[in-house]
């Protein structure tokens, strides 16, 4: 039995919670939280608090609060004898202050509220600075997921810009894409079937062999004619930016 | 019953060919093409030709070729009586040169060569220039899919544009994404369940609600960590220009 203590309220705080509540082997003893209203949310299962100085005892202190608290929360687990581990994609390990025992338990997933999620797909990227650290937030991390990977602070913050690339700005593409749709009295779902196509490909080829269109074949003619359909001044930049970017890539003269 | 016969051998003939075979109420007459090597994937089941002067007659006549081809093409059916449609998201109706019945049959996807799809769920964008031609594309349309939409030439042009931010940037995206993972030790995979969600996420809400990240939170610590990080210099100009978009899009001050 791993007991746990959560802090924080928000999205990763309540997936983390229930994805632990269906598991027999993790104890979640406390969720403590500063407002008192998204404490409702765990108040019928488990104790909760708003006073930070009243922290039980656990195996583990999950910090799932935004960047910016992260090591002011972590002052308050100051005196634990347990692993006291962030859940931040771009927060490094030392952020945490003067714990003895440090770690990272970072699910990879944009979560959403009221929105449920398969968490045993979701990776669970860990770090510590001990073997026995590692291992327990390793057994943990299986509990949940079938996804668990070790990745140093190093690694963390590569992936976090990553999924800025993969999440954040494919999202705003997908915007200016619904964009030009309603402009034109379409539906957006009309392209939802290449969206999923386009990610369904990702698990057959890599996404440089992917790419298709006319950037790639420098199809002149039709890139001209895109970019004179193009009103808003940061979406004809942004055509001709990842045009050239996709050019450059395979090759083509620019 | 309808009759079609279908010009051109590449992914979007043989993605139409598979999808008409399947059904009673279409009997595909023949396929055209000027490759006798490409031909052979229809030899067994259908007549073949590479011979455009010996077309046979048909109900509906299908030009799935490149789109700097189309107006050729055309050209060997000016005497034909069956409707003349062409395949292509960004080549006008009017391309199709002196036919009496002219039209569009476009199937909204990506299409990749021995990757089978559910046509069922591929958008076909119809056109014609009379409603009895209309109508006969509708049938045909909806004998193989469940998404038929009548498109005008300006709104295809629309969409093929919206088309090219939604999935040719997109995936040019998780290119640097998946770069920026090899770089630093780690699979590329740990990413795709999140991009997996990033596109569930549009069957609950549009893109515009969607968004989040440094950008949109205006974290400028962050963003500026992630300029440090990257050494590509149109990558960087990609990750400014997009965070731009998306700040403005939200309201927030440059």
């Amino acid at each position: 039995m791993i007991s746990v203590v959560i802090l924080g309220t928000g999205n990763v705080a309540k997936h983390l919670f229930d994805a632990f509540w269906d598991i027999e082997e993790v104890n979640v003893r406390q969720v403590i939280g500063r407002n008192d209203y998204t404490l409702s949310y765990f108040k019928d299962k488990v104790d909760t608090s708003t006073d930070f100085s009243k922290i039980e005892e656990a195996d583990i202190f999950l910090i799932a609060v935004s960047d910016d608290a992260v090591a002011e929360v972590a002052q308050f687990l100051n005196r634990k004898k347990g692993i006291v581990a962030h859940t931040s994609g771009s927060v490094p390990i030392s952020a945490l202050g003067n714990q003895v025992r440090r770690g990272v338990f970072y699910p990879l997933q944009s979560f959403s509220e009221g929105k449920s999620i398969n968490f045993k797909t979701v990776p669970l990227c860990i770090e510590a600075e001990n073997k026995k650290d590692l291992k327990l937030l390793q057994q943990l991390a299986q509990l949940v997921s079938l996804e668990v990977h070790e990745i140093s602070s190093d690694q963390r913050k590569s992936i976090h810009l990553a999924a800025v690339f993969a999440n954040n700005f494919s999202n705003h593409l997908f915007t200016i894409a619904s964009e030009i749709c309603t402009d034109n009295n379409l539906p957006f779902s009309i392209l939802t079937p290449l969206i999923k196509e386009t990610v369904h490909k990702l698990d057959f080829l890599v996404p440089l062999e992917a790419q298709t269109g006319p950037a790639k074949r420098n199809d002149l003619k039709t890139m001209e004619s895109h970019l004179n359909q193009l009103k808003n001044k940061n979406y004809q930049d942004i055509y001709s930016l990842l045009s050239k970017s996709i050019k450059e890539k395979y090759g083509k003269k620019l």
